[in-house]
């Protein structure tokens, strides 16, 4: 193996203490001594892997190798070291201490780059202490905004108090924007979050894209009415209606193959065992990498809907809770991930991301690529998180391999 | 018309009086004194229509008209004059004062018939004070033990305790018991409290039978997951199970018409929008006037929900919580009815009982038939029910010509 994988895992263990549980899992929320404690370890690591650090107006901390000419676009590694609540030691930081890794050996082996590498740990990409995540990566894009910092945690700490308590000036946050020109590319390692490697029996996948999550309300009205006394073919049952429209949802949605959609929350009122419902409200998770797909699918869904509430009687309403676009993956990344992999030694196996992650952010600003660790059991935001010292280093072997690709490219 | 429709619509109105409400309902629990003044109320009635009146063990008013032969068995004419909290007018008290008019008419007639009649107040129909209902016809039918009598009101009086208050000997209730061979028929005149007679635009309906329901709450336990990284065909969604269940539960049961199936309550665990449900609960109400029909429906119904879990990975469990048989109207009764509805000149619609009535309890016991008054809006157990001052007089008018047909019948 190209890289340290024993060095990478002693790491990966040595960060886990930073807000560690009993259970063996980590709570690290941004802006706490815990993760100022934690960045401080990363900081010493790349210094450690011969990189210049900074930290930027936002908690950025940006290990940086030069390259071999001057003023060409950097290429990009990073992730996150915050965590969710109770959360796992690998989501996020195995990215961060592959990206170091992966330098480390590069400046082991006297390896030069044409670009110049930059691995970035980004503040708060979770969201869970203020409810509002990717607060380096927008930032870092340029679209972080003043009004952004207002989000409140549970003790009601705004953003921007909480970056005054952490030595930062919230005023300062626009410095933290790149110029896209500095940029050539965004590469992430991250665990999967699923089980699609796994039940393929394959340690490492190649991200098409990470898709965007659609979230919309529905609330269909009919007649309630006494369980007995209402002939079938004289009901307006609107939980009869939202079972023929989840079947539409899930016929059509697999034709759209990997979009995924999802109805998590679903209620029935007034919820009698003898009486008609005369309510019913749902939620609709509705994903896919392509936002052309999406919204195709969105308009089938929905029309087929309309359609089918109209014939039964049934009056129907769908609210947006939430629209964020999808973020493809560069096609020229792929083909360098694909070509890596081949390297390595791993089979292809190409999957969507079907959680967010910083590279959303990075939509607009530069090319993006991801690379995925297989999950035991598709475990995430949870103390069983898990993939193994040999699945992170052969990870890591496939970033190593991508970077110095992208690095030595025009 | 045969029968004094104003007579009777101004009984309904004074009866109104007891246990009045101020938006024009009624609650009238059993052995309160808003109910002991009812039916003293009804016995006045009663006298006036020249019955010779008793009160039987349970607290059952009866009044009675002796037939031409002696020792035949008696036509039963019954409901009930107890309500619903916050419940309408004519629910069971139409069916006790439409007996009572039916023989004051033939009295006023000097009109003498074969066998004896009675016209029945039951004692507590609905079961709204004790949630356990058809005391009285229970006790009719001999099948009311002194265990039912230990059923608690919301201050924790028991049956027993509230039938010592109002004067009545609980030790005795056996004695409420007729013997069968004393009973030829019971007919009740009821509201349809439901809109099948209104949406076709008659004022009276045959009754083919009382729906028994079949109460089960099923449980269907999947796998919870990331909604965004679970692809779809890696999924055991217990929801989507549900709906497919569902669907099969509404096409065997239109299939099966009259009778009627309804899913009222459905939760759905954890309830997150992002998260793929991992278990399903939800209530299944089926219903049918004919237990081999519903026993065949049933038996479909679970094996093809069975069949649908094992395909899909789901595991699925159905508990009951209530199985009560149906009653199927006598067809001799019937007959008489059709007739009596061609006599009076109401075009013939016959329709199940979906709700509960006392002739449920006389299954086994005698004979039993049903009339349906037409009920404003299908609304039942609320101010707002209603039935036309006309429409109660033609129910009325069949069901003097059914009694006064069953009566000089062998």
């Amino acid at each position: 193996m190209t890289i340290n994988q024993e060095r990478l895992w002693n790491r990966l263990e040595e960060l886990s203490q930073f807000g560690k549980l009993e259970n063996g899992g980590v709570t690290r929320f941004s802006f706490t001594e815990a993760e100022r404690k934690a960045k401080d370890k990363v900081i010493s690591y790349m210094v450690e892997a011969g990189m210049k650090v900074t930290e930027d107006a936002v908690g950025n901390l940006i290990g940086r190798k030069e390259g071999r000419i001057s003023n060409l676009p950097a290429v990009l590694m990073g992730s996150h070291i915050d965590s969710v609540p109770k959360g796992g030691i690998f989501d996020g930081t195995l990215g961060v201490l592959a990206g170091i890794e992966v330098v480390q050996t590069m400046n082991e082996k006297n390896i030069e780059t044409d670009h110049p590498i930059e691995v970035i740990a980004f503040t708060d990409e979770e969201g869970s202490r203020f409810g509002f995540g990717m607060i380096g990566s927008r930032a870092l894009a340029g679209t972080l905004n003043y009004e952004h910092l207002q989000y409140k945690d549970t003790e009601g700490i705004t953003i921007e108090q909480a970056m005054k308590k952490a030595g930062l000036d919230p005023t300062q946050i626009s410095k933290a924007a790149r110029n896209p020109e500095s940029v050539k590319a965004y590469v992430e390692l991250h665990i999967e979050q699923g089980k699609v490697l796994e039940n393929h029996d394959i340690s490492i996948g190649l991200v098409s894209g990470i898709a965007g999550p659609l979230w919309t309300r529905w609330t269909l009205k009919g007649e309630a009415g006494h369980a007995g006394a209402t002939p079938m073919n004289m009901r307006k049952d609107p939980l009869m209606a939202a079972t023929k429209i989840m079947l539409h949802i899930e016929e059509e949605t697999k034709k759209s193959e990997p979009a995924v959609a999802t109805v998590g929350q679903l209620n029935v009122k007034p919820g009698g065992v003898n009486v008609i419902p005369g309510e019913v409200e749902f939620s609709l998770d509705l994903r896919d990498i392509s936002l052309e797909t999406r919204d195709k699918l969105e308009d089938l869904i929905q029309s087929l809907a309309y359609r089918l509430c109209q014939n039964e009687g049934i009056k129907i309403n769908i609210e947006t809770l939430q629209r964020v676009d999808p973020a493809p993956c560069s096609k020229e990344i792929k083909s360098v991930i694909e070509a890596s992999l081949r390297k390595v030694g791993v089979p292809l196996l190409t999957l969507p991301s079907g959680a967010g992650h910083d590279g959303m952010q990075f939509k607009d600003f530069c090319p993006i690529g991801m690379i995925f660790v297989r999950s035991k059991d598709g475990v995430s935001h949870n103390p069983a998180e898990w993939s193994s010292k040999e699945d992170c280093g052969v990870g890591t072997s496939v970033l190593y391999e991508t970077i110095l690709q992208l690095a030595n490219r025009k």
